[in-house]
């Protein structure tokens, strides 16, 4: 793929695609909960030509057809999430801070062995409440540490770096 | 500008932009209708800065935030939007359409001098009420027809050219 496509496609997502990190209640996940993340591409069904161009430069991710008219292409498997935040890291403009904020978190996530390393990466995963504007969010890095201590997990003290 | 700007430009307007035109009706024009053209991109308000990095690179148009919490910048100067689409004719994708079919219309709008080269440029405007799907679209070609005929104009028999 050549620059002005990687432009385009920073352009498309800026425009209408979203970017989320949100933490999800998982029974089998040692600390209970997964940091998941997705890029996502919306448009009208009738557009779904445009979903599939952008899965083929991608090469992964999904393309699902709601009966609301609305398709979206979504891709979540991490490392390819990881990848392509970074290809598009120099053009997003818009979503620089979501871009930015999702490369340190995927970054780091191997590493989170622990769990307080495992909060810090969930304190990231809390500021996506804010840059999408988003008010439903209930699972915080907050819920997460009270869900580790009443565990007997070894949790650090708060602290806001 | 360098070609990833404008790319990214195509992307944008792509994916939360609107390329429109419509007739509508003015006591004093000649022939009774504009033909109006208008870009615009849309935004939260909070994401305003983008509306106003967009101007910077034009040069041209005009912001306006709405209570509702929307912004727009549209760009509805005839020359302007003409030069714009001309500039990313090379990089849309999912607006390809529109932007050739305004190209064709701008282009052929200063020759318009006569009835019937009038209502062929009107049956070019007719073509987004479809690829925009709006179903609101009240002033069509035909409506310009019968307004000509009615006032004695020199107007040609209706061809499918």
């Amino acid at each position: 793929m050549d620059s002005t496509i990687f432009a385009y496609i920073a352009g498309f997502l800026d425009g209408d695609g979203s970017i989320f990190f949100q933490l999800v209640k998982r029974k089998d996940y040692i600390y209970g909960y997964q940091i998941r993340c997705s890029i996502a591409f919306y448009q009208k069904t009738e557009n779904r030509k445009i979903l599939k161009w952008l899965k083929s430069k991608f090469g992964c991710g999904y393309i699902r057809h709601r009966k609301t008219g609305i398709s979206d292409y979504t891709i979540v498997e991490p490392k390819e999430v990881l990848k392509i935040l970074r290809i598009f890291k120099p053009y997003v403009i818009l979503k620089k801070k979501h871009v930015d904020i999702g490369i340190r978190i995927l970054e780091k996530l191997p590493f989170a062995d622990n769990p307080g390393r495992f909060i810090k990466l969930c304190r990231l995963v809390d500021t996506y409440k804010n840059i999408n504007y988003s008010k439903k969010r209930t699972n915080t890095s907050e819920i997460v540490r009270n869900y580790l201590s009443a565990r007997n997990f070894n949790v650090p003290v708060e602290t806001s770096s």
